[in-house]
Order: structure tokens, then C-alpha cells, then sequence
């Protein structure tokens, strides 16, 4: 990997940051409605605004790939959009009180006001991309849409906790994760003649996917001031992610039996939970997990090979650090 | 009005039932995933099938414009996969246990699923209608979702039931019934040169209208072994239809009292219900209801004018008839 300094999404975000701060106005521009209880929503997921990772890729992206003009900006905001529509549906999905320590639309308002909310997002999106008369960029957010909805459906389905393995977690953060940073960067890669789209598409599947490993482990290893989330929410929740998987054919019969109690349990007490953390972490699940997000992290890396060094892919290579070096 | 002898759907059909057959298996085939879940609930929508009356219009207008080709058809099935895809969400946003008398995927699956299907289904026609690459076509549809979602939080914000006007009301027929109807209309309504485009258009949302109030007088006059509704189910859920707005002015001030303690009441009894339906009926709520959707019913046949007389245009000219006077 690269450097050893620390990067920060702010030192990723320069080289882009005045057509960061114009997607994030076309977002509100595209939002706004002349229906008073849309505007109160929208209000809201405005304030929260969130880390704006997806737009920053999908700009830098078209920064190493040719002009960035209104069409890109517009295209980094939709796919903010489409981010944040989706949001809203699993948060309503899950019955989650918060995301990014502030309420949900489900908790502030109501769940039929987020699956509403989720739905009119999501077709202001799709006008959006339409008026941008590009049909290339709509080919590729129609199918990440698509595709992060069989994600969805595949995290729901996962009722048998010990037989999900690693080719399924695979599927499933391909799906609701790297899907959408793919299409991010592929979309920003078709600005100019679209020149390293196939490698910008790639990194940002294998980026993503790194990001969301790093995600699972810092579920296991975060705590709760600086994540945001106690630590073993997943567990909580009987969410099976790579750590798990990892240590699982490592454990003793007995440690199995006790992952076993606890995939039973519906409400695990914050002790029991503690106790199959560190069952994963001694059997070297963690430490496993870190491997392959260091794996995925590399072959991201060889994507960015064919472009030339500048500013913009040297932020590119800094957001593959920062995919699987972030804290929170 | 056209004819005095009963006009069914199946008459309707006739002059693109192959074509319409043919929507319905390119239905099956867009929603068909390698995904086990989604086909199980899949399985259990295409068995329900429902009226298909929206891919009807839309390949009746096809027939009076041009060639029905494989385009149209697909169309034909994207605009009853939106259809579907909103029903689902409708019903899982109101809590519905039934849709046409069978159980909805709310109540058959879980609410998790009833949102992840929707967005499943909605993405799939976003899908195929970027494979179509038909601009106009993506254009209609985008806009048209986009609507029916503001009509969703219309519904969803009516809390103030004695302030509903006529005019909200029909903002919110428009949005939620009309503006597919029209839709579908006007996707047929681009085959050939779409020499009546607009004329479809406005009358997909006059018929649109048309239906709607239609329904909505069938919710006070219908009996339930027709319908499959107990009558007054709007009322019960304190949904201020056209009746009940026509009524409200031509009440007693003890009437409208009795009308307010209703919408107070979270349960109300049968007999309340059946009170007010009856008060909504002296005070000629439903005449005037029934006179309004003639009224549409004659606006919607003025557009058909421009369009010489065909099988297909006499077809459309029997949807009024059907839209209005069908009895569920």
C-alpha cells in the first residue's frame, strides 16, 4: 500500500471539494419538492448530509478521466441520492432507530413516511438521470439499483447462521456495498472518452468491498464512542459477517455450540455477546478479515495502475487507505 | 355515453388479447430472478395476476397508432410491473391484509420483504425500459413514479379530513390513479409516428379520474360479496373520498358533528360506519360523486374524437363505459 501518514476524507475530497460542494447543491436543487411534508423530510436527510463518499469517488473518477462539468456534479448527486433513498428503505427495513447517531426517517416520522420517502427519492433519481439524456450512465445505476435490491433480500434471507459462507458474504457485500461504488466511479469514468472505465469500474467493486470487510471488523473491534455503534451490533443483530465466518471453522466444538446459542437467542445479553467476540478475535477472525480487506485493497490498487499519476489518482489510491484504515 | 349493453373487461381485450397474453409472459420473464426468495413471492403475484387493465390501455392505444410489436408489449408489462411494484408498497404502507380478496405480501411474507420486493420490481422496469432505449418512453415513465410517490405522501398527510376540498381530492386522484393510467396511455400511444400521443395522454388521465371516483363511490355502494370490500372501508380508515366531500357543505351542522366524531374514532363500529354512509347518501354525496365521474367519462371520450374508428378505437371508447360503470 501507500503511505504510512494517516489520510483523512478531507485530504481525499481537495482536489474536488468546489464540485463536491456543487453536487451537494444539485442534490438539494433535485429534492426539493412543492409538497410541505417532502420538504420536512428533506430538511432533515439535508442537515444530515453524511460523509459524501460516493459523490467524491464519482468525481474523481471523471477528474482522471477528462472535463468535470454540470453533467458529472449532476451525476455525483444522484448517486448520492440513490444512496441515501436506500438508506432510508433498510433503515425502515431493519427497524433502526438510528444512522449516523442522529434519528432515522422511520423513528422521526413513520415507517410508512420512510418507504414513501425511499420511493419518491429514488424516482427523483431516475427523472434525473433521464433529463441526462446519457444513457450509458442510466444502463449502469438502473442494474447497481437492481442489484443492491437482491442484496438486500439476500441479508434477510440469512437465517442459517453457521452455513453462510465466505462466496455468500462475498455476493452479499458485492451487492449492497460495492455495487454502488462501482457504479459511482463508473459513471464519473464516463466523463471525456471515458478512457479507464473498465479499471475505474473494477476498483471501485474491489474498493468497495474492502470498505464494507473493514465495516464488519470494525463492528468487532470499534467501540462505541468513536464508531457510533456498540461494539458487536452485528452479533446482536445475528448478522454472520467475515470475522464470524472466518473463525467459525477454527473454533472448538463447544465455542461452535455457544455461536450456535446465540444465533437462537433473540436478545443476547451485552455479556454473551462480548464472549463470542472474543472467541472470534482469539480464533484469528479478525486478524482474517483484515487480510482480505488488505487483499481486496490491493487489487484495487493494480486497477489504478494504467492511470497516470496526478492529483486526482493519487486521491483515489488515498481512498483505498482510507477504506480500510478509517477508525469509524 | 356509447352503448347501453354491459361492456366487460373481456370484450375490452379482445382486439390485443394475443398481444396482451404475450405482456403477461414478458412479465413473467422480467421479474424471473436466480434468486430463490424473490421467486417465491414472484410465484405468488403472477398467480394473482389482477385485471391487467393498465397494459390493456396501454397496447389498446398501440393498436390505434401503429404496429404492436415486441416493443409495445414489453412496455405493456413494464407499465403493470410499476402497477405491481406500487400495490405493494401501498399495502404495506397501509397495513392491507388483502388485495382482490388474496392475502398481500405484507401479510403472506413480512413488511421487511413487501419493501425490498417493491424496490426489487420497480429497479427490474427501470431496467428493462433503459434496454428499450426508448427516451420518450423512460421519460413518461420516470415522471409518472415519480408522481404516484407524492400522491402516496398526499394520502398519507390527509389528517385535517373536514378541510379536504375538491380540489385536493383531485390532486390526489391524479397523482395516485390517473397519472399511470395516462402513462400507459402514453407509452402505447408512441408506436408508429404517435400521431395521437397527446390525445392519449389526456385521456388516460380523464379515464384515470374517471375510475377512481368510480371506486371510490363503490367503496359506499358496494357490497362486499361483489367487491370483496366491506362498503364504507374508506370511512373506517378515515379516507375523505368524493362522496363524502360532495356531502359534507349540504349537511346539518349535528351531521357534520357525527362525520367529525368518526374521523376522531381510531375503531369505529359498523353501525357508525353505516350511519354516515347513510348520511353521505341522503345528502345526495354519491349522486353527485357518480354525476362527476360522467363528467370525466365525457371529457375522456371528447380526446378520442381525433382518432378514426377502429376495433381498437371503439375498444377505448368501452373502457369509459367499463371505468364507470363496472361494479367492483
Amino acid at each position: 500500500m501507500t503511505s504510512q501518514t494517516v489520510v483523512t476524507l478531507e485530504s481525499i475530497k481537495e482536489p474536488i471539494q468546489a464540485e463536491l460542494d456543487g453536487a451537494f447543491e444539485e442534490l438539494s436543487r433535485i429534492v426539493r419538492s412543492d409538497f410541505s411534508m417532502i420538504n420536512d423530510v428533506n430538511t432533515h436527510l439535508l442537515r444530515l448530509k453524511g460523509k459524501l463518499f460516493r459523490p467524491t469517488l464519482a468525481l474523481l473518477a471523471a477528474r482522471v478521466s477528462g472535463e468535470v462539468g454540470s453533467r458529472e456534479t449532476t451525476l455525483a448527486a444522484i448517486v448520492e441520492l440513490i444512496h441515501v433513498a436506500t438508506l432510508i428503505h433498510d433503515d425502515s427495513v431493519d427497524h433502526s432507530p438510528l444512522r449516523r447517531g442522529q434519528p432515522t426517517i422511520n423513528s422521526l416520522f413513520s415507517h410508512q413516511i420512510s418507504v414513501i420517502m425511499g420511493d419518491y427519492l429514488y424516482s427523483r433519481a431516475i427523472v434525473e438521470l433521464v433529463n441526462l439524456d446519457c444513457s450509458d450512465a442510466l444502463k449502469v445505476m438502473s442494474r447497481v439499483t437492481n442489484e443492491m435490491t437482491v442484496g438486500e433480500m439476500r441479508q434477510l434471507q440469512l437465517h442459517d447462521a453457521l452455513e453462510f459462507t465466505g462466496a455468500d458474504y462475498d455476493l452479499l457485500i458485492h451487492a449492497k456495498t460495492a455495487s454502488l461504488m462501482s457504479g459511482a466511479c463508473e459513471v464519473g469514468a464516463l466523463a471525456g472518452d471515458a478512457p479507464y472505465r473498465e479499471e475505474l469500474k473494477k476498483y471501485g467493486l474491489l474498493l468497495g468491498m474492502a470498505f464494507q470487510v473493514t465495516d464488519d471488523v470494525l463492528d468487532y473491534t470499534g467501540s462505541e464512542a468513536v464508531t457510533g455503534k456498540p461494539s458487536g451490533l452485528d452479533l446482536r443483530e445475528h448478522k454472520i459477517t467475515l470475522p464470524l465466518i472466518c473463525a467459525l471453522p477454527l473454533m472448538s466444538d463447544g465455542e461452535r455450540g455457544r455461536v450456535r446459542t446465540l444465533m437462537d437467542d433473540p436478545d443476547p445479553s451485552d455479556a454473551f455477546v462480548e464472549e463470542i467476540v472474543g472467541i472470534v478475535s482469539e480464533r484469528g477472525g479478525i486478524k482474517a478479515a483484515r487480510e482480505r480487506a488488505s487483499e481486496l485493497a490491493e487489487l484495487a490498487h493494480v486497477e489504478l495502475a494504467a492511470i497516470p499519476r496526478s492529483e486526482g489518482q493519487n486521491a483515489l489510491v488515498d481512498c483505498i487507505t482510507y477504506a480500510i484504515e478509517r477508525r469509524r
